[in-house]
């Protein structure tokens, strides 16, 4: 049995699956932090199927690139769950998340969240027709310009996922075969993760290594260092 | 603002949407009966969004084909949460709920859901690149060979779904151009609903109008009807 909890972008998303598939899964993009949703969220899956953190083989979660604050909320909520029992964690990127979340699409899946500063967290990844995912690129924050430029490449149909795909999509100078996914299947879904990750239980690592993935310094890291690189060159130039 | 509902199959599924999307969705698979699942499933959702039905400008529920107790249950929930505030009721037709929930697939859609005594209930849909689904064929109760024959003479590739998907894809003698659905899109989702009668408002009806369709006769119907014909064939007799 593994519960799958995401709360790394807008959305958040909660499940419960077996080795048959979904029992239980939640989904919320109302706008409310998830710091008031996702306990309650956690907590109405487990009693909706009358089950406890005891009866999970593993915590499958979503550890970035996405909202810092998002991040951290479900990864600290995930390490605090595993802990009691010391259940074992199975870190997924959002982008993953993202591409298992997009449904049967064959073609090209990109997912884009809003990383503000003019990027966009993204990566891309290729379904076929008998449903297998492979990945093209590593997670990275890249601007539109420089996504757009790269899809001007591709011979393939390709499905825009994730909470900036709307701005993308609008963004975009020429649509040719890049379509904007459904709201159902355009954000992350803990019920694809925890069907996924019931493959990959040796990924699993304990709650306290499990790490987050930025791809980026937060604002607080991006300021402290650019002072201490102001102090320098000022010490420098004396 | 819309809430909908299904019970008609073996999963339950509950969801609020917007214009925007999606707000809030749940969704059941544990073999538990939707009488006890259906109401607290209905409870959090609106809990979840601070929202009541006195917000809802309509509520979407799946009227059957599918099971019998499934479809009464949900359709008299509905009946009983439209009745306050007469609130507008949209019928969907658990095949298109099953359409609608099948995600980007391009291509044939086909709902299978087990409607015992050697029969599936059935419909089928096309969904083109662009998003849009097109029905093929009524709603109907067909055994699998028929099913199967039919499939011979497709030219595209054909996605099974719904509870009876899985059982389906093993009998069939030639996979050829047909797949089985991921459990994340195999079965009716309440989101999928939701977002798709914002575009229908224009087919509500009052609660108290709200009809069940069975597409076939209930077994307690039936065993009344072949008890009527043969005590008319005795009489006959005589």
């Amino acid at each position: 049995m593994i519960l799958a909890v995401d709360s790394t972008s807008k959305s958040a998303s909660v499940a419960v699956a077996d080795g048959d598939g979904i029992l239980y899964e939640s989904f919320m993009n109302n706008g409310l932090t998830h710091s008031q949703t996702l306990g309650p969220m956690i907590e109405q899956a487990l009693r909706q199927l009358g089950l406890s953190m005891r009866d999970m083989d593993a915590v499958a979660v979503t550890v970035g690139p996405g909202s810092f604050t998002g991040v951290r909320i479900g990864v600290c909520t995930v390490k605090g769950l595993a802990f009691p029992f010391g259940t074992p964690c199975v870190p997924f990127s959002t982008m993953e998340a993202l591409a298992l979340s997009a449904g049967p699409f064959e073609g090209l899946i990109c997912p884009v969240l809003d990383a503000r500063r003019g990027q966009y967290y993204n990566a891309l990844f290729e379904r076929t027709a008998d449903g297998a995912l492979t990945r093209l690129c590593e997670d990275r924050a890249l601007s539109h310009e420089e996504l757009e430029a790269e899809m001007k490449n591709f011979k393939k149909k390709l499905l825009l996922v994730g909470d900036g795909a709307e701005m993308c999509y609008n963004k975009l100078s020429e649509k040719k075969e890049a379509f904007l996914a459904d709201t159902p299947v355009r954000f992350p879904r803990a019920g694809a993760m925890a069907a996924a990750a019931a493959g990959r239980l040796d990924t699993a690592v304990d709650g306290a290594a499990l790490a987050v993935r930025y791809l980026r310094l937060s604002q607080a890291e991006r300021e402290r260092q650019e002072r201490l690189k102001a102090d320098k060159q000022t010490q420098g130039g004396f």
